[in-house]
């Protein structure tokens, strides 16, 4: 710990001295941390789940103050249908700059379950720990005025990483610029969305309505992790995404599992065979025609793989597993398909309420992700004719007493509208230019993906704006996004935070 | 409703000038009705689940006030092993009587889950309705004094029938005999469990304990439902019971199932594929062996089978379900087979708290019914090896970094100890007895079931205390036993209080 200090305090007087754009931008953060982190701190603990509309507009609110303390105009952008959170919007204009980016990035979370969080935390009091908890770290104190905070901390909160940090890094990158005297050298706009963990229904809308205001070269979408070997990366794409809920029907009251346990039929087991017939035991998805649709890689795309670092051998034994699916293939050559996941699945009760019943019912959270050439609601249409060939009849409400006499096994199935793929052209100039500003802040290659494996709604801009977007993620991997104690590395805050400086000093 | 009333009138009138036994029974039942509802309101009231030490210990204190406000000496008969919650004893020596004959029921309930039931409804806080709720029953309110209480209403609360019920009746019997200035003709022992729902872990060394104090001519075991065509019915014996749980592991943390969705293994894709294999769409079992040792029908047993009423389709049709298991078999037929039930499953979050994650772990309990024959821990071992022939690797703690790095599929297994079947000779004098006993309460022909579909620790009476076990159920058979919404007919508890008293004038 004592090298670690002294080595952030010669660097903080290493800063002192410097000149460059990049080494002032650095120097204004190291010597403000505390004060960016106290404010971060604030924003995510306001809560934001897709449940909470007053805790979405709170932060909202909280957000617009975050830029109208850095000059910056804000107002809240509403969509044509009410009740649906703002987006935050801002315009820095710039005398000269021929050019325009608009930074994108969302301020609502996953929903929580605060009980799944390990002990010590709750998903909206943002606490700190010595490093990940699940790996030797220990909770740490508020820090008192004056002292370091080491880049490997880790905050702990939800939306910490995904994507409040994006919020974070694209305001301090901005105000790093104005204190330091610099200012950026493309027009600068401000698109802070509420619900794109959602699936952004109506993001599309918000375009449309504000399509003049929106105008820009090139949309930077500030969301999703760096690559696992802590290098900075650009993506040019996300998978497109939908869900879907199937619930089992069973019994219409609990039965005694005694009394009637070889009779009457289980509602979890039609479910457990049913879910068994979608996937072999490598994850390869059995449902007919899950895979045709795709559009092939370019080659510019297949050589841009070719350059990532394989790490995949490092992170699943991080990650505990012996073998990954898709035998043969890589991480990132398996995100360039279609996927099938279960979230999540229920049906009555385990551990200490676990009762010896049939239950009523047995229910599935799927998450379908999308590839360029797939369409969410055809990828929908051949689960649903996949439950049908398994001999399902499939609902679209709740059983009535004359399904229940018909037919043996009643799923009912909900599926969200989804959003599909999209993929931006690695050999556009302003991608290339993005790529050479992210890397004049780090000395080790970025690298360049064409797709990440999660989802954004890239393709609405394109389809509303005719816009290009390319992906510039800030947060740690190993951030348990999505789910319970979720968490961002203070580190990679300060590098997002240069990273969103250096793409508004691009030429 | 008002026919009803007056039917109930008559019948009081009628019970005023009636002077065999049974009919002063019932007049006192009916000048009491009011009285005795209320003390089993208090007693349902008490929580008595297993977590719940100090709910267990009022629930016996209680009971041991009801036995010494009806005069029976009653004492709480400790465990060898502390902690135990104890037997509530009681004893009452007949002049002249030459036989024993010794009540069990059980003071325990199955675990509660209260947000799984219906709205206005508590688990804890009795509750009285028109009907069973789900078919048209709505809630009243208390009675007030003098009102009527229509045999069909529901008295709604966790235990209310299992076995709550059991205790009720029994000592309600007692106190309707000698309240009419009758005599039990034979010695009455009254032996109320507190870890049935448990699987009696202690039941044994308790009997071992009071050995001397328990001897009796045989065990009426006052616990499960009625024939579901609502005649009584004496039964000769019951499934055995053990409970699995199962644990699949999967990535250390929850992942993004974007990122990593069709990379890192799925633990509920997993456990679903093992669930799946173990029974096919009909639920028969396809463990290996699994129907193998089961000590066949005697012909008097296969005979009383086919006096059983046949009320399948009724209850497949009021079930709302298309098609039982067991092709061409009844359900009492397969109760006479060894089964496996899916009591639960869960892996992550489905609903509102779903989101998109890998989970870490997926899990089920299962609920293996056992029939003379079969060895608990035998079963349990053949459910074990079709495990591991699916290819897992089955643990008896978390994994270890080690296993986690060597095994594709782990499953952390633990089994209770469970218990065996049993079943009494239907020819024994005393089993003619009995039925003849139950039979002067009413006029249809008494059902005598070979064995019940539900588990009682029976064995061990046999074990311990070469004691034969016949049982005597009263609740109504469609009383959400095990699971939310547990309910008794109020006409149940007034037919088994009838029924007990009965058998206490068996001479």
């Amino acid at each position: 710990m004592k090298n670690l200090l002294s080595l952030a305090f010669l660097t903080l007087v290493a800063a002192a001295s410097a000149d460059t754009p990049m080494q002032r931008v650095r120097q204004f953060r190291q010597t403000h941390e505390a004060a960016l982190l106290a404010e971060f701190e604030q924003l995510v603990a306001i809560p934001n789940v897709a449940a909470d509309t007053a805790g979405l507009r709170r932060t909202a609110q909280f957000i617009q103050g975050m830029m109208r303390r850095r000059g910056i105009a804000a107002e809240l952008l509403a969509a044509p249908t009410p009740g649906v959170p703002p987006v935050v919007f801002g315009e820095v204009r710039v005398p000269g700059a021929t050019r325009t980016v608009i930074f994108y990035a969302h301020y609502d979370g996953q929903p929580v379950n605060p009980a799944q969080w390990r002990e010590g935390l709750q998903p909206f009091r943002p606490q700190l720990a010595s490093g990940p908890l699940d790996r030797g770290g220990q909770l740490v104190a508020a820090p008192v005025a004056g002292q370091p905070l080491s880049p490997d901390w880790r905050l702990y909160a939800r939306s910490a990483s995904d994507d409040k940090a994006g919020v974070m890094a694209i305001l301090s990158g901005y105000e790093a610029l104005t204190a330091s005297k610099l200012r950026p050298k493309v027009n600068v706009k401000f698109f802070f969305e509420g619900e794109e963990e959602r699936g952004s229904p109506h993001l599309a809308e918000i375009l449309a309505r504000h399509k003049a205001r929106l105008a820009s070269d090139v949309w930077v979408i500030c969301d999703g992790p760096v690559h696992q070997s802590g290098r900075k990366q650009v993506v040019f794409g996300a998978r497109g995404d939908v869900n879907m809920r199937l619930h089992v029907y069973g019994p219409r009251r609990p039965l005694h599992s005694g009394h009637y346990g070889n009779w009457a039929p289980n509602p979890a087991l039609a479910l457990t065979r049913l879910l068994a017939s979608m996937e072999d035991s490598t994850g390869r998805v059995r449902v007919a025609g899950f895979y045709d649709d795709v559009t092939p890689l370019s080659s510019a795309e297949k050589a841009a793989l070719a350059q990532v670092p394989n790490l995949d051998e490092t992170i699943r034994q991080e990650l505990g597993f012996a073998r990954a699916y898709g035998p043969g293939q890589s991480l990132v050559e398996l995100l360039n398909q279609p996927s099938l996941n279960i979230n999540g699945m229920q049906s009555a009760n385990v551990g200490a309420q676990a009762a010896n019943v049939i239950p009523t019912t047995a229910s599935a959270v799927l998450d379908l992700r999308l590839v360029p050439g797939n369409d969410a609601q055809r990828q929908v249409q051949k689960v649903v004719r996949h439950i049908e060939a398994q001999g399902f009849h499939v609902l679209s409400a709740e059983p009535t007493d004359a399904e229940r006499a018909r037919y043996p096994l009643l799923v009912r199935v909900q599926a969200e509208p989804g959003y599909n793929a999209q993929r931006t052209r690695l050999d556009l100039p302003i991608a290339r230019q993005i790529i050479a500003a992210v890397q004049t802040t780090v000395a080790e290659p970025v690298v360049v993906l064409p797709t990440m494996g999660g989802s954004l709604p890239l393709y609405v801009f394109e389809q509303q704006l005719q816009a290009q977007t390319i992906t510039v993620p800030v947060a740690n991997y190993d951030n348990n996004q999505h789910a319970e104690n979720e968490n961002i590395r203070l580190g990679n805050l300060w590098e997002g935070l240069e990273t969103m400086a250096a793409i508004m000093l691009l030429k």
